[in-house]
């Protein structure tokens, strides 16, 4: 096989810089940290003869900045749309999207007039509605007029060890599954460490939508006074449905990205990440947080 | 906040027994093994007047079975199609499934006749063909119709030394980004461990269709020779997205699903499991990797 362009260059619209509380046992500090960056990119599709061209929303994914073209191109092939380079006539960043920080957000892959995609598989990705332009802003105003009010700036207040303590607590109840390794978990726990409900999934926000959808059938929404802890990383579709069911403390055992933290901090979130070993990082709203001394 | 029913029984279909053979040095041995079960969960919704109800499929997740209603209940309530308890009537396994092997893959959730979903934000959801049906078997049977044959039976080797190294050898290539420590990775690499493609993002999914993108606009389809690793789990998806692109070998650095090694066995492709401390899972076709011996 060839060499391949191995590059690994990634713009500087791949990380963003952020303003954390590092919190060590009870000791915290204001620290700078690096998170990858999360936006929505929007796919669109053009097919057909010359002069009858179509153009459609394919898919909108959450990803990071950095080798979109590429991206797109991987999603159509892998999703059956295309089935070679010669189905391709080029990827470009969509020019008539009007605004313009957005723009990089938009591709658009034109087909070649030649290539014949199924159609069926076509209309299976098609959204009915392309109305969908969305990118961080759109999406996050989305979910602010979809009935979800910005969290209580009331509390629950929350001592950082009961936080240190939770990915512990939550092991212990997954003991059945530990066994498998390959579980994502979402717990609920009260202020005080309390386990109050635990769900896994090979899918994190499937996980998440377990827990919820259990809150709701026992109608206990909305959840002004849990803890929400996931196991992985802290993404801004979590975020966004830990606000949707109204938990204010977020915890994650891994890292957030750059849209998670900037979510949390519009909806009024505590978000907490790498939750290990006697550390975490606070990276909004940090006031929840109690017991602990600056260092 | 009351006690929640904070069950986390698992119902048998949540796992799966297999037998695997399990790599330490140099030394392969067969084990039976436990992996979580995924399978394709697809939610429709019932809603309209009493006399005019619609029936429409909302959604195709993949899955671990169990606690299935809370999954779509909370999923309604997070994508904003419900506001509350009161909008939804209930939750069942759809009756009018016509195999009964895919029956408890399919839930339907009627929503109150009063409850008056976004129409445009249920539009935004639905597919315009429902002809999509999948079950485990469906979805892996469409990828075979579509342009994704069998992969060749014939190589490459791979040395087990090889396998071990991958990991180092991808985590030096994302040194950048090793400070945010919330991407994961999808790296192809030569039959001898020579590093050919990386791409990282914050969906594992997207790491992957970026170099399977850059290898389509590379024009190296299919990557009959390449190896390919996975910082995470590794899905039905990603073995899916792999088989397409043509990757025979697939090494992950977590575990995998149950439907990602029954797809790795009907699709020829060796896929390896928990790839770390010189120690390694093979879970389908083992005839790939060498310089082992039986202990």
């Amino acid at each position: 096989m060839p060499a391949m362009n191995a590059s690994v260059f990634l713009p500087p619209t791949s990380y963003d810089y952020v303003t954390v509380h590092k919190v060590q046992g009870s000791a915290i500090a204001a620290a700078s940290d690096v998170l990858a960056a999360e936006e929505p990119l929007e796919i669109r599709v053009g097919y057909g003869p010359a002069g009858q061209r179509e153009h459609r929303t394919l898919s909108i994914t959450m990803r990071t900045p950095g080798h979109d073209f590429e991206l797109a191109a991987g999603f159509l092939l892998t999703e059956g749309l295309i089935a070679s380079r010669q189905d391709l006539q080029g990827v470009l960043y969509c020019p008539d999207v009007a605004k313009e920080e957005e723009r990089e957000n938009v591709v658009r892959a034109e087909l070649a007039p030649a290539a014949a995609p199924e159609l069926p598989r076509l209309e299976r990705h098609f959204y009915t509605s392309s109305s969908c332009g969305v990118c961080g802003k759109t999406s996050i105003a989305a979910v602010h007029a979809a009935a979800c009010p910005v969290l209580p700036a009331e509390g629950p207040h929350v001592a950082a060890a009961v936080i240190h303590q939770l990915p512990e607590r939550q092991r212990a109840a997954q003991a059945l599954f530990e066994q498998t390794g390959g579980l994502h978990a979402a717990a609920l726990f009260s202020p005080e460490g309390e386990l109050l409900l635990l769900r896994e999934d090979v899918g994190r926000h499937n996980a998440l939508d377990k827990v919820i959808g259990a809150a709701l059938l026992q109608e206990q929404l909305p959840l002004h006074h849990a803890v929400l802890l996931v196991s992985g990383r802290a993404s801004f579709e979590l975020v966004q449905k830990a606000v949707v069911a109204g938990i204010p403390v977020l915890a994650a055992v891994g890292a957030p990205s750059s849209l998670a933290v900037s979510a949390a901090q519009d909806f009024g979130m505590t978000l907490c990440g790498f939750v290990r070993q006697d550390r975490f990082n606070i990276y909004s709203h940090p006031w929840r947080i109690t017991a602990l001394t600056q260092s």
